[in-house]
């Protein structure tokens, strides 16, 4: 398949990596905040697709998981779109549950900036 | 270093993955819009957090880039946020140049939807 056809044909033919991964975006679908980034294998894409709820595939535990499936906090995806090059795809979710993504207790999981204009070390932090 | 130290930590800490790379989401600044994903090894984050330009790592090229080296579509970076297990990172940024982010000549890179609710072979494109 050409990058042509990749990029502009009308087939959803995810590419995945070496590791078998595609990177997932998850935004909520009403404010368009980022609320995770995570991975999918073809088995969690799959499940994903026909069930309208987010699987993905974590790298740390090698394991297959519904989100929310000890939370509660499952994510029902009611778009999803795929990149020019289709390795990575960003869904649109309502957070079932009580709304919250990170398994830190917060809504989002990037809750924290980094301070730019670097040149210190260690890097910490922004105020 | 702990997952708490990881998660509820002052320092930022980034976990790379087996490849030495984090993922790196691309926002607008001004309407939250999503415009790429990209790869950053630790040579990349730190010139991104030091010129305030975003410097991504290509896998399929593997070499070091700065978006718009060559397109003239820098990304002027005025936000960095990390999620919880550090691994990867949220750009806000402004696209200079004509503003497009994407090397087909769109804004974002994510401009298909996929077709949700599957069981269809091959998978398509919504309409």
């Amino acid at each position: 398949m050409t990058n042509k056809e990749i990029e502009e044909g009308t087939s959803f033919t995810p590419r995945f990596d070496a590791s078998g991964l595609i990177s997932a975006i998850v935004a909520d679908e009403n404010s368009g905040e980022i609320l995770m980034l995570a991975h999918m294998n073809a088995d969690a894409l799959k499940r994903t697709i026909e069930t309208r709820e987010a699987w993905f595939w974590s790298r740390s535990r090698e394991t297959l998981w519904r989100k929310g499936e000890t939370s509660g906090n499952s994510l029902r995806v009611s778009a999803m779109k795929v990149d020019c090059d289709q390795d990575a795809v960003l869904l649109s979710v309502t957070v079932e549950g009580d709304g919250k993504t990170c398994h830190t207790g917060r809504r989002s999981c990037f809750y924290r900036s980094v301070a730019l204009g670097g040149g210190k070390q260690p890097l910490t932090f922004a105020e």
